[in-house]
């Protein structure tokens, strides 16, 4: 299979499709369930105080599960919607050139509106 | 640009290195993001009651900043742990056949521990 | 047990205590934590689409315990910054009043600033 | 003013029944709230990679604000559905004191299905 977003959503699709689940999947619910998944990926870190990071190869295979889903459901409603992934994540980019020019915002974490 | 994965994350991974963010994106505080963008798309759909659907101009403007916001923390986290985003979703889905067999599955919207 | 949220508090706290669990309760891990329970509790409404209510007993059974989790990560947080939860939230209560004042507010589901 | 609940969610529901809220307020949307307000309390830790803590006082500031909200919408559910605030929470400690036996659970931050 080729690497390209489109090849990758029409498999889940095919997923969905072969359950017949469109019928669930209106935006509303898919906006819920990208929640939920990502809150499913949050837990992997839950209690882990001052260790942010991912050593365990334990606590990689949980985020590989985790993140999947988040990008089942995110790929799903660019494509219920018609929404081009390419191109909203790259307008988005744009925009946040712009709200984050690089010289103000190198090496700063905090938001736009504190600037 | 093509419409490949890798491109698309090479781009994101370019925006942050110029602003030299990557200090900041440990893998608990990147899961923390994605839950925010999710909360943020989500939002979108605050008391719209039993209205589901995206059917306004300006609600799908909103929808496709705060989507590919999350798609860019959950392609960032990726990259940053080396996974290989078109193998980690093809796993999933191939995990999620087993627990949602098509014939079982079929019209049905409970968890596969309600079967 | 008196209705107080001071004495619901100190049944929460003693039940921490007995585990010695308030090592792991820094205030970044609970933010996680109620936000991972609001996550469970959000579930019980996943694929629902337009029955937006909780007619069922199971479904009430259910929201019983992810609100009481909530509610109890909530209350601790509170406890551990030595907030007193009464006077947080009348603050709120008087914060909002003036974002939404009664007259302009009223039937109107919009943020306010949207108005 | 007492500290008890009853009277507490009595001031929140009298807020919302001034501007004739209650239309909106559907189980399905109270539960989205509850998230986004979590996500809120949640977005002050982001990116504060190990500083787990919350030892500034704006970031103090903040959190009463955000914990506030978590709680108005949590009060308002419970009182929408005629729960207990005081029984549901009790309920649940009584559960969790049979998935978590002290001994079991003494200084142990796993979730029980790990025992």
């Amino acid at each position: 299979m080729s690497d390209s977003i489109k090849a990758l959503t029409e498999k889940i699709v095919a997923f969905r499709d072969a359950r017949d689940w469109k019928q669930f999947h209106n935006p509303k619910d898919l906006a819920i369930s990208i929640s939920l998944e990502a809150a499913e990926l949050l837990e992997i870190f839950q209690w882990s105080g001052s260790d942010t990071g991912a050593d365990s190869e334990k606590k990689v295979e949980k985020i590989k599960e985790e993140l999947a889903d988040v990008l089942i459901y995110a790929l799903l409603m660019g494509n219920d919607l018609g929404l081009d992934i390419l191109e909203i994540v790259s307008e988005k980019i744009k925009e946040n050139e712009k709200k984050y020019p690089a010289d103000k915002a190198f090496g700063r974490s905090e938001k736009y509106t504190e600037y």
